[in-house]
C-alpha cells in the first residue's frame, strides 16, 4: 500500500486535481485507491475541496515534474504513412458504431491507441500476411486493420449482434472481408477456429475468471508459435490477479515478451459510461460524489504473449549455456 | 523460426546492413539469426558484400518505414531536470573507469540508459527515499543515482577489485555515500543484507544458471514488496529460456510488471569488446567475416518484478470479481 500512498501524494504534490485525473496519473487498484484515499481524507493530509470537485494537499509541496516525451506522448512511437491514413478513415466509419452497452462490459479505446497496437503487431511481425483473431470487438479494431489492409485474414468472435451486423455491413462497404461469428465466449470455440491463427487480439473482461476465459479461447484459436495481445488493467486487477495470470500464461505454454505500461486509454466521451457510473462498487465505496468525469482514466496495459516449446537448456557454468553466442567462451573457461 | 527470417528480410529491404546493423534490427537470438542467415545466403536470397561487409536482398525490395518517435527515440520519456544534471556529471566521471574485461561478462550500458532506468525507477516510486542493492554495477548505476540523490541508500556488490576501488573513490570524493562489498555473487547473500532493500537492479550474465542465480540474490535482498530491475535480452536467450526465468519468478513469489523491449544499449566503443569477438561462438558460426563493429548492436530489455502475498480471488462471474470496482455490477447481475 506504500507505494500507492506515495503515488497519490507525488500526483497532488503543488496541484488540485479531479478523483479522474488522479485516477489517471496514480493507475492502481481502484480497491487499494479508495482505501488509502479515504485513510488521507481521514487523517488531514489530503483535502476534498467539493465546491471545486478536487482533491489537494494539505501541505503543498511542489510540483513533480513529469518526464513523457512530448513528441508521442510516451509511446514512443509515431502514427504515419498507410497507418494514418487508416486511421483517417476509420474515424469517419466509427462515428456510426452502435454505443458501449455494459450487459457486456464493453468499452471503447481510443482510435489512436488502436493504431499503436497495430504499428506495434506489425514490427513484431504479427500484421502482415497473418491470420488474426479478434476476441471481442467493441473497440472495432478488425476494421481498423482492415483498413489498413496487410493481414492475411481477419475473424471476429462477438456476442453483441449489433456489433456482428455493424462490422459485416462495413466490411462489405469498404471490400474488407473481415470474417465474423457471433458467439458467447463463455463456451468453446467452434471447430472451424481452432489452432488456424498466427495472433489473437482481445481486451477481456477484468475478473480473474473471465479473463482466464477469453485466454483459453485464445490459446484454442492459435497455431504453433503464434502470439496474443492482451489488454490488462493495474485499476482493476491488483498485481496478485496479474501473477495468476501470468502463472497461467506459463502453464499453458505462452511466454510473456511485452508488457506496455498504460498502452491503451477508453474513451470517456464516446462510450458514454458515465450513464453507469452509479452502478460502479467504486462509487458506491467513495466518501465523496467526484462529479463529471474529465479525463479518460480508464487505462490498460498491453502483454504480448507467445506460445513456445519448452525444453531443457543445458547450461556449462555461471556465464555460458548453449545460446550465450555473444559471452567470450574461452576466458570463463580459461584459456 | 519464420519470424526471424521475415524480420531479416524486412530489415534487408531497399537497403545494404552491415552484420551489426542487421543485429540491432532483428533483435533476436543469435543462434536463430545466425541460422537463418546461413540458410538465405545458401538459398541466395541474401547476398554477402565481401569489399563492402555488407549484406543485401537479391530482390531488392522497398524500405520499410521505421515508426520510432524522432524526439526521443522511443523511449517514450525525456531526460531533464535533476537526471540531467546528474548526466552530465556522470559522463565527466565514467571517463576513469576501469576497462571492461571478459572474465566476468562485463559490459557497459549506454548511459544515457542508465538515465532512462533512473527515470523508470522514479516513475515507480522505486527511488526517492529507497533502499537500492545493485548486483554486479560495471554499469556504474551506483554512481549515476548516487549523483541523482534521491535514495536513502546505495549498496553495491561486485566482484571485481577495480570497481569496487573506484566507486568508493568516486563515492568518498563526490560525498556519494555509497556502500560496496566485494563479493562473488554465486555465494549467498551477506547476512546483514538480507531482507533489507526496497529495490534490486541488475544485469546478470544470460545463461539460465547464472541468470536464476542472480535473481535469487536480488529475492534474498529484498523486503517485502520489494522490487526488482532486470536486464535481458533477446540475442542470448530464446523465449524458451525467458519462460524458465519467468516461471522462476512466478514460483518465487514475484509478478512481471513490465518488459520494455531494447531499453539499454551496450556501448561498443567504449568497452573495447571487440578485442574479445574472436572467442565469440556467434563469430565461429557465421560463414563470414563481419568486419569492425559500426552499431551499439548488444541491447537488453527491461523487466521489472514485484513481490507479491499470492491469495485466492473470488470471482462471482465472467465480468465480476473483488477487485472488479469500475465494471457495473448491477447490471451483469440483472437488476
Amino acid at each position: 500500500m506504500e507505494r500507492i500512498r506515495e503515488k497519490i501524494i507525488r500526483a497532488l504534490s503543488g496541484r488540485k486535481l479531479s478523483y479522474w485525473k488522479l485516477l489517471k496519473e496514480v493507475s492502481s487498484p481502484l480497491v487499494e485507491v479508495v482505501q488509502t484515499l479515504k485513510d488521507l481524507l481521514e487523517k488531514g493530509e489530503v483535502i476534498w475541496d467539493e465546491e471545486e470537485k478536487v482533491l489537494y494537499l494539505k501541505e503543498e509541496g511542489e510540483e513533480v515534474p513529469s518526464f513523457q516525451c512530448p513528441a508521442c506522448l510516451g509511446k514512443g512511437r509515431v502514427i504515419k504513412g498507410e497507418f494514418e491514413k487508416a486511421f483517417l478513415k476509420y474515424m469517419e466509419i466509427a462515428q456510426n458504431r452502435p454505443p458501449s452497452i455494459p450487459e457486456y462490459d464493453q468499452g471503447f479505446i481510443l482510435p489512436e491507441d488502436l493504431v499503436h497496437k497495430a504499428i506495434l503487431m506489425h514490427e513484431k511481425c504479427d500484421l502482415e500476411n497473418r491470420k488474426i483473431l479478434i476476441l471481442g470487438d467493441d473497440d472495432l479494431f478488425s476494421i481498423y486493420v482492415g483498413l489498413v489492409g496487410k493481414c492475411e485474414k481477419i475473424t471476429v468472435v462477438e456476442i453483441d449482434e449489433r456489433l456482428v451486423n455493424f462490422i459485416n455491413e462495413v466490411s462489405s462497404t469498404e471490400k474488407l472481408e473481415i470474417e465474423v461469428f457471433p458467439y458467447d465466449l463463455s463456451n468453446p470455440l467452434p471447430q472451424q477456429l481452432k489452432n488456424s491463427f498466427d495472433v489473437f487480439v482481445s481486451e477481456p473482461p477484468e475478473s480473474l475468471e473471465g479473463f482466464i476465459c477469453f485466454l483459453t479461447r485464445g490459446k484454442e484459436g492459435l497455431k504453433e508459435r503464434g502470439s496474443g495481445y492482451i489488454g490488462l488493467t493495474t485499476l482493476e486487477s491488483t498485481y496478485e490477479k496479474w501473477g495468476e495470470i501470468q502463472k497461467w500464461c506459463l502453464n499453458n505454454g505462452f511466454v510473456i515478451t511485452d508488457i506496455l505500461k498504460n498502452f491503451s486509454r477508453y474513451w470517456e466521451r464516446v462510450q458514454d459510461w458515465e450513464k453507469f457510473y452509479s452502478h460502479f462498487r467504486m462509487l458506491k465505496e467513495l466518501p465523496f460524489n467526484p462529479g463529471p468525469v474529465d479525463e479518460d482514466w480508464y487505462t490498460s496495459d498491453l502483454l504480448r504473449i507467445e506460445r513456445i516449446t519448452p525444453r531443457k537448456l543445458q547450461s556449462q557454468d555461471l556465464y555460458m549455456d548453449e545460446e550465450t553466442w555473444a559471452t567470450p567462451l574461452s576466458f570463463s573457461h580459461g584459456d
